[in-house]
Formats: structure tokens, C-alpha cells, sequence
């Protein structure tokens, strides 16, 4: 992987930038097509990008989260799908790390630096449907499951299911190509179109026991409970970058295409009144959001360091500024992709420009989880001073 | 027509509720496909509804325009392209009526309700590359035009250019296949997609001078400047009926479909605290739209009876009433089609449903003019007594 | 009372705007004292208006709720205070005529009407201090009550007590003079501040089961339920009316005091664009709300007029009409009377003017009951088609 | 002024905190007084924070911006009034320093360390009545002036006044106690009480040039254009104190006082779900400010630094953070100073408490300049890459 050795902080960034932008050349088109975005996957394999959270001693770059996510922003600017499933796969890297032992995930993060790996997700709490069956040291997983994110075109899947025997979630992670293993393609939302986010099908997939992140388990400790908070923040850093990518479009639209409406005081569309000021309640609900998610990030970085020494407070505290900043960017981001359109003009709805994009991808991806429960904890610290009780969503 | 004369209100109402299925069965599909509702348009034709707001004496139905405008809510509900072009086939009827002269609307009127002829669109007062030249009692319209909604698959056209050697704005009604007429396929927005709303191209157009409306001419007198009020309120019945098409879908799978939150205090999603709350403002907003919305239109119904002896104050207070309706369903429409999605769930963004087309056509329709300018006009009446300023928009 | 049988419609409302520019003469002043507003009161006492509800036949005026109401109204715009008490004067009145016999409210209306009583509160379901003791036909009450509004200065007062014995709610009328009656001159909130609501005591006092409310007795048919909605009714009017005042309070002031800011392209403050954004805004939720209030008080009127014919449903959808009404005259009435002094500026909040009382009434009044919990029923009954569930909050 | 030689950074926190809780224990009583806090401005003498931003070379405490403005926000939090005077004495102290020569400025800062002077405003740029007469090298100021913060019981003003030979805008550094010079205790506005912010009269006083700011001169140059910006994050501060004070007020009465509606779910009202709902968003809202306050204070620190090396785009990038940081502080503060009855219930409106003065305060003073320009100014920023233009207001 030479791309990786020579990686510098300034090749990096330019590296981003022209990824994004072959990534932005194609959007329109990719966002009606919907499928795998394969060429761009497999772009973002070549670059290298995929080892960008694996720690230097196991072949990777060693970026902190701060980092690896800013990347999962640019890349929402041009393209909220492509991000999401780049997201995941370091999400998915770090699962393995906080819920399974090193004898187990330093060979998987060596090879996933080596090759390349891309992986993918079939882990969903709320899915009961595959349930495993122990065999003496091997199980069988056996059902469908739906979200499965990426998971089409990856190499390796973290993959969830009820143990029968216990009633536990158990959790692996095996190569996609397992035999049973059937995955497919019927993700079809409005938004998000090409994160593959459709069903699984597993039928008697043999799971070893090395292959279960068992030790220390699913959210066993407050550094395993950092897990979930690294989901919310992806989502963060998505929701980010496509409002900003959404302010992009608009300012450009409004520059450089409208035209002032005829009782309009002025002769430039960008110095109406009317519209500087929907410009400035933009600009503040922007930097808003960037400031929280700098804050929410940073106190994830601290708290991650600090590994299994991380107490049920510390984690509390960056459980708080994750939520708070995920509130913050769905509200300014779903206003400012609907409200954009009022600032371009009529003309901006054209089909050909699919500027409805950022609201349809914000508008799915915002579900993941209710916002209204999200406010809940925030109002349960804000009142009662309690931090958000540790679950796969909060 | 036979199906015109037996026409009763009751059968009237069940007229409009089995073509509005027969709309809502196709709705999703036609959505994705654009182009022209052919044969919806055709239903329509049969059934006798393009007379409705023709008198009696000229062989039509005598329908008010609060009859006429509930059906376009109505239709709404289900497509609201369809309701677009129908209700813009009222709009064209008034419009020669309220511009020219009694025997030239006269048997208009009369053949319309004859033939169930659909009119369409070509007047955009704001694009003026359609030019008019006059040789003695003839006139020649060339020249492209955009956003002639309605205009594909219609009998009859209203028209404008630019008057040459006078600068005058002319409009005219002729007939769709008249000689030189170009119709464009090319409309193609993220909403609305149903309306034909492309573009137009007059080569050397023939209009006789008994076909242009001269006299009393566009927005002569307060009578003839009900006409862009009337445009402005069919927009605000399609908001309406797109605001009440998103209520009964969200509602219908809140009650079917959705599950409460794993952190919800209760078994049932329709029963959720915070769901109950976001269907409490949907209420309130829809209720606050929909009188506002009746208060506009018998406003306008009582000033269109009065005729040509209404005065500018008669017209005024029902064009700050409209204005009213409009911003208030505009921002209503907008903020409800959007997060019906919080009270359905991630799974309602599912392609299938399309469930994001309310928020789509709204997002599109509502951008006609600029609802800041409508702010503006409300706050002049508000705080200096000022009616707004006649225009095609206001 | 000559005043009253000459009293015609014209001379109503020109009795109503004399005395309300009477009250609006004093209003800042008497905000700022507190206390009972005696002459204020007498002035209300001489005018007749306190038999504008009673019927004809018991010696009244006999006007429909939505005339008496409307006084409520106008009173609010000038002091909100006097339309409280105003307003529970005849609430009271409604109250005798609905929880009791005939034989009990028929001479209640008439020497109310021949004497100009004035009647006050002292009904608070939620305060379970006042315990009520049988002794054969008469009772005891004892106990501490707050919120008394209107109590002070009134000759008959209705009063509730949790009986003994079935610790059922028990409700007399009573007057205000009787041995044992404290009344305390202990309100003293930020605003609403001559509403007397302050507390009472009651050492054993004598009530004669005649004067109990019994049969039907509270709340106990849907006739009896219109109660509470004719108090939150008369809450809405208020609340209207305090935003009406505010209104115009602003106008005058951007009219004739504010200037422009340095950086405004006008040089009237009434011509800015952001000005009138914001007087749009005030119209459009003005007009929502006067348009829901007419609404809510016409149902109301119906559902009076058919008094114990009226059913559970006849009654639900009052209720729903009254608590959409309140949420968005709650809403629009705390944003106008805030955003108020942004179209004044910084000088409109002089000390003298006391601008602020409109806020402060509003925001005191307004938490009478949680808007929260109305919007929670009006859920319900959007998405689950299930009406309020009589109370006396509902 | 042993007391400041001694001053440590512990200790000057734990001064801070017992002067706002002296400032807490009488600010109900004082916010219905009005008038000068004699004893509170002089407990801020003896405490000889009156130095804090003096550098240490001239006898000050040498603090940068951020703690002495964090100051203001501790102050605010308990005191909005005293918070501001004790913000514009440091602002006073900056204005001499930015627009006046080191051997002007330098004897000024020496004498206010060591006499713990308080500085006073008379400064007020839009009001243009006080007027200047030149003779040879005194000058004579003569006029009215409102606005004047602080100048009450002060040592040292700051006045303003118009050139009658140039009408360039003048401003002179003078002793409070000069011959000609009366102050009025006329200030009375229904927020901000304690501000003494009334007017002055100017009679033939005389100033000589030495106590003329001409060199550099007001808003000459960047570093001298920072002093607008200076007194905006003065009022960010003080917002945010407000909110922080009345969501802690809110927050102890929530938890100790409030009682669950009857409707509720829960036993506690600080576990209602539409509580906690308003205390998340309550906890987003002042979570932005803060992070937005400190990116705009560090950013003036950072230009402050520069001095007179600051260059436009550096001004200007300190102005965009300030002006956001004040349009979310203006909107989140008024938005939780009003909601926060919401969550505390009707009896929280008690005279008493005066919990009104949080939104009473903030409402007065964040109108001192409109926040529809600051968003315009911040639209031109995000559309069209212009900073906002100097003046005394931006």
C-alpha cells in the first residue's frame, strides 16, 4: 500500500478533494439510479482511505476520529450515500476493536490495511428475526434482517442475532462470502439511495466462536458504550456535510442564476433583503452545528484515548454533546434544504438539478432514530442532571 | 352532455370523490413517470367537470368558485398536477371573461361546455421573449415562453406577448392547433410533475383582433384584477389539498404501520406523547389554513358578483385575504409534509410510497412568487392601511 | 334598570367602546398598582353588562355567548384584567344554569339582573384544601382556596369543597357576605394583576343543600360538560384580545414614534422590508386566530342551544374547536407581544408606556393550563379520532 | 490595592461568585426599585475587578477578554444591570485605549487602577444634539445626550459630540464630576432597571484637546474598529448570562416547586415528556451560544493581540463571530425567558419571584440595535464574502 506510506497531511486533504469531486460529477445521476456505487467504492479503496482509522502499528494511518470524520463530511457534501457506507466501514472497524479482543480484531485490522477491506453492516438490535443456534464451539445463523448498510460489495460483516439459548445478542464478524449468506438488492428510500441499506438473508451460516465478539461483549463497558455515540456522530457528520452542501448549491444557484423578483428594491438576486436574511439565519444555524459537532468530536477523541479507563461519567459527557450536536444539525439541516429553494427561485426545481436531494437524503437518514427522544435525554441531563442511559442508539 | 344535465350535488360530491380514487390509484406511479395525465384528463373531460364554473346560460353547471375550488383541493388531495391544470382550466375561463368582451367569451363559454374543452396555459407576463407584430386587424405572435401549464392536450390556449410598437402586454385566446403553436415535452421538475408547466414556441402565430382581449384588457379595472387572485387561491386550495393528502397519509400509517420507539411509554405509536403532539400542531395548522382558506374564497365569490361594480377596496380586502390563506398554507403545507416522517417513522421513506412527493410538489408550487413579497404586501396592509398593488401576482 | 331595556345593538357597542376607553385611560396605571379595580367594576355594574347574558325572560339582555363574549374581547384590548373578571361573571352565571335546577338559577338570574351583581370565583377543582361537612339539609365548608378570581368586591360567589363523607366535589352559590367568607387582598402575579384571583378562607361556613348544585350537578351530562369550554372560551377571547391590543399598540408606535434604523433603504420605520415581515406575520396570525376563535364560539352557541339535548359527540367537537382555537391564540398572542417591540424599537420600552403588559398578562394567563396537554388532546384526536375527555381543564 | 495584588485565579473565581450571589440576594428588590446599586458598584470597586482588563504594566490584573468578559456573563446571570455597567466600564477603558495616543491613555489606565475608578458612557453616536465648538485648543461641548449607561456615580466619561466646524463626530475623555455636566436620573425602562442608562445635559463644558480622542481617532483603523465589536460581545455575554440565569431559576423551581399536570404520565414533573422536551431544546439552545460565544471572544482576543497589525479581513472575521454569537444569543435567550413558565407552571408567576425579569431584561436590551440588520449583515457575509461594514453598531 505505497498510497498510504507516502499519505501526508496536505496530499491527504487534496486526495479528499478530488475524491469528492469525482464523487460530486456523478451524484445527480447515481441519486435517480439508486444500486451500488461501485466505481466510487472502488475508488475509495484505492485511495486508501479505508485504513484511515486502523491505528500505524496495524498498517494504518492512524487518524484520530476528528479526522476520519471530517472525511465522512466532505465526502456528504458531494454525496450523503457514499459517506454513510465510508462511515460505517470505520465504524464497523471499531466495533470489533471495543466489543472483541485484540488476539481477535489486530489480525482483522492488519488484513483489512492490507487488502483493503471494505466492511459492511448486519448488525440491527431492533431486527429479531436471525436467531443462532450453538453447536459446541460453532453457531448457525439463521434469518433475514433488514438496514443492512453496505453490505453489498464489502469483504468482511459484522452480523447480529438473538442467541436462542440465551436470549443474548450475539454479535460476529465474518467475510461476506460465508456460504448461507444471501444479501439483497432491495434498498429502495427516497434518500440515501446509494447506501444499500437493503434485507440479508442468513441461512445456516456457520460462525465460530473466534469470530463472536464475546469479550467484552456488546456494550460491556463505557468504552464499549462509545460505540453507538461513534454511530450518532457519523450521522452528525452527514447531516453536516449536506447542509453545507446544500448551502453550497443554493449560494451558487442564487449568485449566479436568479434573478430578483420584480418588487425587489435591488437589481442582484443576492442582495435582497429578504433573501440575505434567510443567507444569515443559514449561516448561524451552520456554524452552529459546527461548533457543537467540533465539541462533540473532540470530547469523543478524549474519550476514546482514555480506553478502558473511561468511566460511566466520562462517557456520559460526550453521550450529552453527541446528542446535542445531532439535534442541532437535523433541525438546521432539514430548515435550511427545504428553505434553500425559497432563496434560488422556481427555476432551482428543475429536474435536471435534483437540488431536492439534500432534503430527501437528510429527511431518511434523520429517522434512524426519533429526534423527540434524543431532546428526551437532553432534557433528562438539562433538569434532572442524568446522563443518557448507554443503548445501541444513544 | 347528458352527465352535465343530470348533474345533483350529491352525485356532484361522488363524482368528484370516485375520480379522485380513481387519481390516488395512479398518483405514485405517475408521479415517477411525468408527462402528460392523458387519460386522467380524459376522465375528466367525460365527466363534465370542465363546465362547472360556466353559467347555466352558456350550457355549463353554475358552480360559485367555492364549489369550483373545493374540487381542486379535492383532486389535490390525490395529484396535485392534476388539480394544477384543472384548476388553471377555470382560471383561463375567467380569464377571457374578465379581459375581453361578451361576444367573444360569450361563445366561448358556450362551446367549452359543449365540446368539454381544456384550456391551457401560455401567459407569463414575466417572460417576455414572446413579441407581438400587428398588421391592420391581424397580429402575429412569435417567440419562445416557459411554464405553459396545461397547455399539452388542450383545446384552447390564452396567449401573451409584448405589443411591438406599443409595448402593451396582449393576450389572446386561440385555439391549441392553431398554425405555427410548438409544444413542448420538456417539463421536468422534482414536483408538480404532471402539469405539462414546459415551454412554447410561436412561429408567426395568427391571432385575429377579435380573438385578443382588448377590451377592457388585462387588470383594467378591479373586476378584471380579480383574475390573478384567483390563480393565487387556486394555489392556496392545491397547498390545502396537499396538506390534508400528507395528514391522511401519515395518519393512516401511524395507525397501521408505525411502531412507538423502544424508549416510549406506551404499546401503541399513535398514542406516543410526542407524536400525539406533532398531529396536535398538524390539526391546528390545517384548521387555522382551512378558515382562512373559506374566508378567501367567499370573499371572492362576493366580489365576483358584484362585476365591473366592484371597487378597489372590494378588491383589495379580498386580495389581503388570499394573501393570508397563502402564506399561512404555504408554511403550514411545508412544515407538515415534511415532518409527517417524525410521527411515520424511518420505514415510510420507503421508495414504494413515495411519500415524499407531498413535500416535492409543494416545495415547487409554492415557489410561483416569492411568499416574502406576499409577507411584505400583508405587512403594508397591516401596519399602513395599504391594499396591495394589482398585479398578475398580487 | 332602565340602562339595559333601552339598550339597542348600536348603543351596545358604543357603551362597550366607552367603557373600554375608560379602562385603556387607567390601564397602565392601574397595572402598575394592582389591587381591585373598584370604580372600574361599578362602571360595568352601572352599564348593565352584567346581565348582557341572562335571558330575556329573568330580566337579562339576552345576548348569545358570542356576543357576550366579544365584550371579553374588546375589554382585553385595553385591560385583560377587567375581561377576566367580566368574563367569569358570566361563567358563573352559565355555571348555576348547568350543574343546578331551575328552581335554584331562575331567581339567581333575576336579582342578578335586577341588582346588577357581580358574581367571583371560588371554584378550584385542583385545590383540595376546602372540606365540606353534612349536617342534614345544610353543609359546612372549611378550608384555604386559591386562585379566587374576581371574588373580592362581588356579591355572590360560587364556591367548591371536597365533601366529607363521598369525597365527591361539591359546588354552592353562596353570597359573598356570609359569616365565615375571608377574602384575602393576596394576588400578586407579574400580570393579569387586577384580577383579584387571590385566596380565600372559609371557616364553617353554613350552606343550605338549596344552595348546592346538585341535580344535574357538576359536569354530569354533555350539557353540564360545556362548562370548562366556556371557560377556556372566555381564555381565548382574552388572549385575542391582549394580541389585538399589543397590535395596535405597536402600530401606533412604528407610525408615530420609530425611526428607521441607520442601515434601512426607507426613510419611514413603517416602510422597512423587515418591518413589514413582521407585520405580515402578526396579520397572518391574527386573522388564524380570530377566524378559530368564531369558529370555536359559534360551535359553542349551537351546542348551548340545545342544551340537554346535546350529545357526547355535539359536545367533542366544541371541545376541539375551543382547544385549537387556544393553542393558536396562545402561540401567535406570547409571539406578537414579544416580537412587538421590534418593529417599535429600543425606545418603546419606556417605563411610562408599560408595553410589557401585554406579555406579562399573556404569559400569566396562558399557563392557567398546559397548552402542552391541549395539543396532546388535539392529537388524539387527529390521529385517533378521539375526542377530550370532559374535565374541568378540557 | 492590595486586594488585586493578592488576586489569584482561584481566588478571583471564587470573588466573582460571592459578589454575584451578594448581587443574586438583592436583585428582586432592586429590579423593582431601580435607580443606581450604589452598595453593588462599590462592592465592585473594593473588589478591584474595576482593573481586570488593565494591563498589568500600568497596576491592572492584565486579563484578556475572555475572563474579563466572563465576568459580565457571571454578573448577568444573577444581574443583567450591573453586569452591563460593569462590561461598558472595561469597553470605556478600551475606547480611550483604541481611539486615544499611549501618553493619553496610558496616565488614564493608571489612575483607574489605582483610584478604582468606575468609567461611565456618553457616548451615543446616533444622537446628534450634543454639539462642539472649537476655541484654539479647548473645545466646548453643549447638548443633550440620552443613552448614557453608567455614567451615574461614575469617575470618568466617555462622551461624544458633533464638530460644529467639521461635523466630524468628537469624543472626549472627562472627569464625571466636570463643571457643566448634569446627569438625570430619568432612566426608567421596564428591563435592565439598574443601568442608569438616562440622559445628560452638556453645558458650555470645557475639554481640552489632550482630552480629545483624535489620534488615532474613532473607527480609524481595524484594531480601532474592534471597539464596536467590543461593546456587541459585551451584550453576548450578558444574554447569555440572562438565559443561563433564568434556566437556572427554572430548573430549581422545576425540581422543587412544579407539580406534574394531572394528565401526566409521571409522578414528577421534571420527568413530564413535554418537560424534558422543552429542557433539551432549552439545553441545545444554550449550548450553541456558548460554543458560539467562545469562538467569536477568542477570535477578538486573537485580534486584539494584533493591534494595530490587524488587518481588515482579520476585523472582519471577528465581526461575523460576534454577530452570529448575538443572533443566536438574542433568539435562544428571548425564546427560553418566555417558555421557561412552560416548564415551571402558573404559580412561578408570582410577584414575588419576578421571574419576568429574565425575558424583561433581555427584551430591552437586545434591542439596542435591530437583529433583522445583524442578519442581513451576516447574509451579506455568507452569500456574497463581504464582511460587515464598520460603524459604531457593527
Amino acid at each position: 500500500m505505497s498510497a498510504q506510506i507516502e499519505l501526508l497531511p496536505s496530499s491527504h486533504a487534496e486526495l479528499v478533494r478530488e475524491l469528492t469531486q469525482g464523487f460530486a460529477s456523478s451524484a445527480i445521476e447515481r441519486d435517480q439510479r439508486g444500486g451500488t456505487p461501485k466505481a466510487e467504492r472502488d475508488a475509495i479503496r484505492v485511495s486508501g482511505l479505508l485504513a484511515l482509522s486502523i491505528p500505524r502499528q496495524y498498517g494504518g494511518q492512524g487518524a484520530n476520529w476528528e479526522t476520519t470524520l471530517d472525511v465522512v463530511r466532505s465526502f456528504a457534501r458531494a454525496d450523503s450515500s457514499i459517506a454513510h457506507v465510508f462511515g460505517f466501514h470505520h465504524l464497523l472497524l471499531a466495533t470489533v476493536r471495543q466489543f472483541g479482543r485484540p488476539d481477535q480484531w489486530e489480525p482483522w485490522f492488519e488484513q483489512s490495511a492490507q487488502k483493503n477491506w471494505f466492511w459492511g453492516n448486519a448488525l440491527n438490535p431492533l431486527d429479531t428475526r436471525t436467531v443462532v443456534q450453538q453447536f459446541g464451539n460453532w453457531y448457525e445463523f439463521s434469518g433475514k434482517k433488514s438496514f443492512c448498510s453496505g453490505a453489498l460489495d464489502s469483504e468482511m460483516l459484522v452480523a447480529s442475532g438473538l442467541h436462542v439459548q440465551s436470549g443474548r445478542l450475539l454479535i460476529g464478524a465474518i467475510p461476506t462470502s460465508r456460504t448461507g449468506i444471501t444479501l439483497y438488492h432491495d434498498w429502495n428510500c427516497f434518500g440515501q439511495r446509494q447506501t444499500d441499506s437493503g434485507s440479508a438473508l442468513f441461512e445456516k451460516v456457520r460462525v465460530e466462536e473466534s469470530e463472536l465478539l464475546l469479550d467484552p461483549g456488546p456494550l460491556s463497558t463505557p468504552f464499549a458504550c462509545l460505540r453507538p455515540l461513534l454511530a450518532q456522530l457519523i450521522f452528525v457528520h452527514m447531516f453536516l456535510g449536506i447542509a453545507e452542501g446544500a448551502f453550497e448549491e443554493a449560494k451558487h444557484y442564487t449568485l449566479n442564476e436568479s434573478r430578483p423578483w420584480f418588487k425587489s428594491p435591488v437589481k442582484q438576486a443576492s442582495k435582497d433583503p429578504h433573501t440575505l436574511r434567510h443567507y444569515g439565519e443559514f449561516w448561524v444555524g451552520l456554524e452552529s452545528v459546527r461548533l457543537l459537532l467540533q465539541q462533540a468530536v473532540r470530547r469523543f477523541d478524549d474519550a476514546w484515548a482514555r480506553g478502558e479507563a473511561l468511566d460511566e461519567a466520562g462517557r456520559g459527557r460526550v453521550a450529552v454533546a453527541v446528542a446535542t450536536a445531532k439535534v442541532a444539525a437535523t433541525r438546521n439541516g432539514l430548515d435550511l434544504s427545504s428553505r434553500l429553494f425559497d432563496v434560488a427561485g422556481a427555476r432551482s426545481t428543475h429536474g435536471a438539478l435534483r437540488l431536492d436531494r439534500f432534503w430527501r437524503n437528510l429527511r431518511t437518514q434523520t429517522l434512524h432514530d426519533p429526534v423527540d427522544y434524543k431532546l428526551q435525554e437532553l432534557g433528562d441531563w438539562a433538569v434532572n442532571d442524568e446522563f443518557p442511559e448507554p443503548s445501541f442508539y444513544s
